[in-house]
């Protein structure tokens, strides 16, 4: 069964807008915190990965907004991958509302690994390993 | 000529992350910072229509990554729309840094008016045709 | 028993610079998402305030760093209040990281309501019964 | 003359809350921006400073909010130095609205020199010198 890592959050008033709703650039960072969650619950940190020298750059992010959340709205940001490849690493997201099960948003982002000097790498074995168990 | 606004801006040091660059939710902020430019060069300000119990939701984002941005580099983002209906607006954009013209990142949103009740409505009139105009 | 409340909270990506600590305006965010526990805990929603017209305005924030904070540090916000007055309640805070139980940062923030008008105003009369009790 | 730096910036959409005006937080990424022009006006890159190994860390930042800035607002923040010593820096600001010279807020910050390894350590002489002069 591929993992769908499940991320619990409460919207912060600091991502509401003048129309009482999570700014849209909320989202993005949301996904980011399903991305490291996935990480964690595949069996490695995302720190780890950096830490030896290994990014994984985004070169496209996409969501599609469809319903508003509020302040103190809990969410869970489901997230899975949909390919995974030594050199390029993709993970579709929904994010949801807990109270009702209402789908505040659906993301997708495509990543690289890139090395410290900012050019395309190939994934370690050991988490391209790891990402290919999680996607199977 | 369709209008094609110019919007500059200097990369905040809170905007980069440990990779050296720019985070990749700062570009969403910068693409918003464009529209409204944009919107300011049309002949209006966003902030008039949302005063007038208008809002543009955005119901999509998409954002290419093409280039790092660092810290203190100048870049400047260029907005045009692609699609003016009484329901639903359409905005493209490309970042690029000042220096070398490098294409930083390509991004476009889509967008609904709304009313305060969140419920979808049409733009008004006298900002439909501003729109309309700067699309020709 | 004066109530501390505690919130638990991960570093984000997004809010780490590049020197790989989270940046300094993150810890403010944190203060917040204590604060909004805070009032929960005390037996209200800071939602249902604003929804009655009163806000919270911040009108002095002050943070004293004492250690960094990584990515994925798990980090624990005491907050309680040191004065509630009808015109006036202040905010103190306590970061701390959970494995270590490192202080990362000492917090306090001052608030005065206000009627959306944008003018002060008293809190209401449940509200400030509350807080009295939570400071007790 | 005692140099003190002008920054104009527009207050972001995405800086602005529920209330209709510009986050607390949002001033603090402002007077950082103050921080990093005043750098600049005063003969160095903040940029280059890291690039050579020392980070300016924060260790203290308060902010006193005067009045609300609102979206699309434009402000100008003074920013200058109020000690410079080897291994510790302050600075002075203030935020002002350009329309009517309204003053939004005042703020300062405190910071020490850092190592690569986070350890604390003395400001190159050149830099040094330069906010030094800065200061006279």
């Amino acid at each position: 069964m591929p993992l769908v890592s499940e991320s619990t959050l409460r919207v912060r008033y600091s991502e509401t807008d003048p129309m009482g709703v999570a700014h849209h650039s909320a989202h993005i960072l949301w996904l980011e915190n399903g991305r490291t969650d996935f990480c964690r619950q595949a069996g490695f940190s995302y720190r780890e990965l950096e830490a030896q020298g290994v990014g994984l750059a985004v070169v496209e992010a996409v969501c599609r907004y469809r319903a508003p959340a509020r302040f103190e709205d809990e969410l869970v940001v489901l997230t899975r991958l949909t390919e995974v490849r030594r050199k390029r690493v993709e993970f579709a997201y929904r994010v949801q509302r807990l109270s009702d099960g209402a789908l505040i948003a659906e993301g997708a982002t495509i990543h690289i690994p890139i090395a410290p000097d900012g050019k395309s790498c190939e994934l370690p074995d050991s988490y391209f390993a790891l990402l290919e168990k999680a996607l199977a």
